[in-house]
């Protein structure tokens, strides 16, 4: 049996996440189905992670196991004709029998999106947080800064979490103003990512920090208050829960040894 | 009565184009709808012209007659809130009474994305052209030069326009590349924009415009060929009138006795 991971993008917004559930529509059942159809064989794909319902992915990576004599730069193409088209192979590559999308993973990078301009960009609506109201950027910023290193994330999971401990290693934790209007940042109006790349994230930890995070844009919260909910281990004492749809599955890096080498999308 | 002109983005995927229809479903029905909720007037709009089904709108300009005492900075706020979210105004402002979107118009610009990675953006999927092979863009450019200036686009629009006669001036007709894979430019792959700027533009015009320069890109056409069916005058000569969903009505430019002054939506 070969080992065949895929490089995958969707737009999350019509399906129910990215695991399988019995009910269906999922982006892991589209993917096996269309496997199933291209080699006939009913394989059970594993994914870097879940991603939740309405959330994207830009490089999520996943593998399986095939009898199939397909090269691995064919499946690529061969999947895509028959998925439909909110979700895209980018890449395909044949990895060693060990190689496992989710534990293999070394770092995983999400992105979640906001605008603060007085009105929606109708073009980005169902990948945008839109907050029409000025943010405090720096602030922003500053508060992220507590939570970089090894911390327990117990304020910023859900209280479902199973995980035996909520240690993780968060190595970025940015923001990044793309465009601002008249003004520049100090007017608070723009079109941000909050970048998170780390080394393993817990349920709905990313919303919570998008929705922690925006609080102290909004000057509810100074930006110690990031350290303080941390140290408190409470759910409780973060924000809420931001919204899905903003909340893209960036990028999944994998460690040298598995010499992983995707064909470029872009050729 | 007042007149106000309105700064309008959709996303045309769901509509069956601008321009009132007896069926209902385009975007100046549902303008016209949200009018009668904010005012109880039932308004008729005029907009600075028509897209197709499917053709979206960065800044797309109406104007209507009011009896309403609403200040034109608030109607912008109160349509949104009775608009479908793919239909976003973005500025409005009071004019003079002579003001007409369309006859006032002295400039629009469209613009035509076209991708030639191998594979689609998924997230740009509904507003971008996927072509999956390398294109010739220094030959698109050139061919494009030969639309400048006043000529007689017969043979860029359909044969079913109804206009006296077909003479028109281009002030840019460019090809932009914003994004490259490995090998920039040269490698024929990227993300790019037909940008076209004229003083007005006949049926199926921008459309028919990309279709032909698509076929330079692709060499099946000299970048001279867009010379000689110019002069041809017969739409047979050009190439096919491209898919609706990758073209935006970008801008429309009034002349400054208008003082159009929109309040930014950025602020």
């Amino acid at each position: 049996m070969r080992n065949i991971a895929l490089l995958v993008s969707y737009d999350g917004a019509a399906y129910y996440g990215y695991q399988s559930q019995p009910g269906g529509n999922t982006v892991q059942n589209k993917l096996e189905e269309a496997i199933l159809k291209l080699s006939g064989e009913e394989v059970r794909l594993t994914g870097s992670g879940r991603t939740d319902a309405g959330v994207h992915a830009q490089g999520q990576v996943v593998n399986f196991y095939t009898a199939s004599s397909i090269p691995a730069e064919r499946w690529a193409l061969a999947l895509n004709s028959r998925l439909p088209d909110d979700i895209v192979v980018l890449a395909a590559a044949e990895v060693p029998e060990a190689f496992h999308a989710r534990r293999s993973a070394v770092r995983k990078t999400y992105r979640y999106a906001i605008n603060s301009f007085r009105f929606p960009d109708v073009f980005a609506r169902t990948r945008v947080f839109h907050h029409p109201a000025p943010l405090r950027f720096a602030a922003m910023r500053e508060g992220l800064s507590h939570l970089l290193g090894e911390h327990d994330f117990s304020s910023f999971t859900s209280p479902l979490s199973t995980k035996p401990h909520h240690i993780r290693t968060l190595y970025e934790a940015s923001f990044t103003v793309e465009r601002t209007g008249p003004g520049g940042e100090a007017s608070g109006r723009g079109v941000g990512y909050l970048t998170v790349t780390g080394n393993g994230f817990l349920y709905n930890m990313v919303r919570i920090i998008a929705g922690t995070i925006l609080q102290v844009g909004e000057g509810k919260r100074p930006p110690s208050a990031m350290a303080d909910i941390l140290a408190a281990r409470d759910r409780a004492e973060a924000g809420p829960t931001a919204v899905p749809h903003a909340l893209t599955l960036w990028e999944v890096e994998y460690g040298p040894a598995w010499a992983l080498d995707w064909r470029s999308p872009y050729i």
